[in-house]
């Protein structure tokens, strides 16, 4: 698959995903929500709705699709670790967190509102993901239904996410006197594919999950949304280090600023490549027994490993 | 049942639940998590285990008792819901929120701690109520524990108390001038409805999936929630008018103190305390087809009516 048609499916993607997500964030309650304020659910829009690349739900929909399966189930598994991942940055913005004012070119979200509603909206967005998942139009099967739960909660909480959240404020020296923490390479990467890897891998299961895969089948998809999470992360730091905030829409440079260890800064940028080009290939080969359909999620290791933003 | 039982058996649950909690919370990872890193375990405790009367865990585990059911799935069901009311205290007390430093005679999670870890031991407390809940052990039947996951989500996200807690905000004037709005009754029912009484609703509605209720014993047990709920909040307005922080273990009169509207204040005493028996008799009524077996849930709606913290 070519790289510009890879492009435009990540954007037709990204397009509908944003449809799903307008629509799940309606003003009317759903049976046995009271009321949706308005101040809520517009918080939360603006939260989700400001762009991005969809990555994750990328991931679901596109390994959902190995195994030919598509439609509204798929579309709102999607849209869950869509949410979680946004109400992820919602938090991580905070003053109290990372303290940043802009995300994607815009403000963020206790910017444009204020922090009380960023972080309810984050609440919100984090609580609708399981809700979405948890609901019939997911899939006419519980059991289905339950195991996407499992998988995204797992990801995203103290083991996964919000653990590698802190752990990237511990490095930081946030919970002591402000002095970065050196950290291995060993250290960097757990802590990475907590913070952000976890997530990334949850989406390619989801996507397994609703799809269907054999336990050999989770195996492979496994290795390959590993594989895929370090690129991405490795892929960051090297953009952190060489991007502008105009490129990004958002600060950069911070991590080097704050004398922060990084894997690029530890092994430098050159063996940083090297190591982005191996994992590309573990992702690649992890998916060889799914032949010329598993092309898209081939493309999307290089696209993770090689953005420019 | 006298109130001496029941305090001595809401006692016993209390610290049954705070069991389950500790080690569920235990530092060694699951399955599919990285590793838990200490200082969110040790937050979590400190937000979850720092005492508190378990109302919501008591319902769930008494209507599972209605129906016979007790044991491993009911105590966890009854730590999810926990979870989430100890969360949404973790965020409401921060500055950006109530900015409340005391909590049950304690420092608050961020008093203790920061901000950041405490908006990230909230973030986890969520997150790990919808994986307990979606793990085996809560259920062998996956259709009972993805019931549970939406009876939760849906009572705890944006229709109910996040949204709840949302309008309570801006009840207060914090997302204009700062003055007060002033409410009707009917608004401030339906804000409190949404704030608490979702949750303490949820509570039974989940002994009640758990319990493998019928569809009619799901209704009644819905008017007993509901009744239970509004009751609640009527009693917590009159220990907020009545009681001193030394009781409560947490500021008090800061309604009055921000010339808040409150149903005690709108109706004045005598006819919150009036309301408050007629909501005792419609809770006790709703749960006249259960005979004998439902006399701890009647003790609870006196109880919850008459509490004086």
């Amino acid at each position: 698959m070519k790289s510009a048609d890879f492009a435009s499916r990540l954007a037709d993607v990204a397009k509908t995903v944003d449809g799903v997500l307008m629509k799940l964030f309606a003003d009317e309650a759903l049976p046995g929500e009271i009321l949706r304020p308005q101040r809520v659910v517009e918080s939360m829009r603006y939260a989700a709705l400001a762009g991005g690349k969809r990555l994750r739900p990328f991931l679901v929909i596109e390994t959902a699709r190995l195994f030919g399966k598509d439609g509204e189930g798929v579309l709102r598994t999607a849209a869950a670790i869509e949410c979680v991942h946004c109400y992820s940055l919602v938090h991580d913005d905070l003053p109290a967190m990372d303290n940043d004012d802009l995300r994607r070119g815009q403000p963020t979200t206790h910017k444009k509102y204020d922090e009380a509603t960023a972080i309810l909206a984050g609440d919100a967005l984090l609580t609708v993901a399981f809700d979405i998942l948890a609901d019939e139009p997911t899939s006419p099967d519980a059991a289905t239904r339950i195991a996407l739960v499992k998988s995204l909660a797992r990801a995203s909480g103290l083991g996964g996410m919000v653990g590698g959240q802190l752990l990237d404020l511990e490095a930081e020296g946030r919970f002591a006197d402000g002095t970065p923490l050196p950290l291995t390479d060993t250290q960097i990467l757990r802590l990475q594919s907590m913070k952000t890897g976890a997530l990334l891998f949850a989406g390619v299961e989801m996507g397994a999950i609703i799809g269907g895969a054999s336990a050999a089948e989770h195996e492979a998809l496994g290795r390959y949304g590993r594989a895929l999470g370090v690129a991405f992360q490795i892929a960051d730091d090297l953009l952190d280090e060489e991007s502008d905030a105009a490129t990004m829409g958002k600060a950069t440079g911070k991590d080097a600023a704050m004398g922060k260890g990084t894997l690029v800064r530890l092994w430098g940028k050159e063996a940083a490549r090297k190591r982005l080009g191996e994992l590309v290939e573990e992702a690649e080969s992890a998916l060889a027994g799914f032949g010329d359909k598993a092309d898209v999620l081939r493309e999307a290791a290089r696209f993770v490993a090689n953005r420019d933003r």
